[in-house]
């Protein structure tokens, strides 16, 4: 699986790929951070990163693109940029019919360093270590943005299987409500209600 | 001018067309209320929204588009989607060409009703009356939308002079400090420091 990880931002927004092996190896791709001046105005740093991304999955054509959740609660003065540029990035896999999936910050650090609270120094040592890369990842945002894919790749599977079997238990629950009514419908005094049990 | 007005959201997202003639005098063109569902995916209602978005710039050509600025402060739960579903539109705009322009809440309701504090009765009241509808606008979200572009027909022309007038002054202080810059620079006893003052 190629997993494409955003760390979303207008300053300055790390993407990366990493692809999964067996169990739980991992090996990255490439990772890059895209830039926008903060004198340009919104809607052209928004359309630098949509155009950025785009690049990105164009090429790259990942499997999944995992965004970090931003929260309004963390610095407030940005988090309306970081959003935005999160949702173009989401829009622009979405138009390939690239699933679009959210970690929070506490996810990534606890997959990544199994610590939820971890800070960023532990993170970068850890995305190295596991990648098996010679130097550290720099800026914090390309480390980030690797930490996000290798959560994807470890989370993420688990995450669909789980998705999946709520699925086919409310299926199986339509199902039995129908056969329910059915029966419930049926006021002959005959025993036959369907094949099933 | 035609202003496309937005009040960004993703449950409910309200564009409105205005146009402005001599004075004071708006028309509205068109009003709509783009609405996704709450158990869609996020990427898919950004795109839903961008869609909607891009089909109004395409039909409307507007001259540009006015958005209203989200605050990570109100509503912290929506806020996000909110920014998101107004970063869609801004990159919708900007991959036209079009400006895009945002008004905070207070501006709007200050330019329509006279007061920053009015509340959405009186908003929706004095659009209703300023644009001389048979009806109220409903839902709030497009009298918000029409209230928006009506603000930027009546404060976007001031900002923009505005904005240019800083310009200028801004080019004219570069010129000066080259020239002091030249001047300080010939050390020759000779009065000729170029033909300017």
């Amino acid at each position: 699986m190629r997993v494409m990880g955003v760390d979303p931002g207008l300053t300055r927004c790390g993407i990366a790929l990493v692809e999964s092996g067996s169990g739980r190896s991992v090996t990255a791709l490439d990772v890059d951070v895209v830039r926008t001046p903060t004198d340009m105005e919104l809607a052209q740093r928004l359309l630098s990163v949509y155009t950025a991304a785009s690049h990105w999955l164009d090429i790259h054509q990942p499997d999944v693109v995992a965004i970090e959740r931003v929260f309004a609660q963390n610095q407030v003065s940005t988090a309306m940029g970081t959003a935005q540029a999160g949702g173009v990035i989401a829009l622009a896999a979405s138009q390939r019919d690239v699933p679009v999936r959210f970690h929070t910050p506490s996810e990534v650090k606890a997959a990544v360093t199994g610590s939820g609270r971890a800070d960023k120094a532990q993170v970068t040592a850890m995305v190295t270590r596991i990648l098996g890369m010679q130097t550290k990842p720099r800026p914090a945002d390309a480390a980030d943005a690797l930490a996000l894919a290798i959560c994807h790749c470890w989370r993420g599977p688990m995450i669909e299987r789980m998705a999946q079997a709520q699925q086919r238990a409310e299926q199986m629950a339509r199902v039995h409500r129908k056969r329910v009514a059915a029966a419930r419908a049926v006021t002959l005094p005959s025993g036959r209600k369907g094949t099933g049990s």
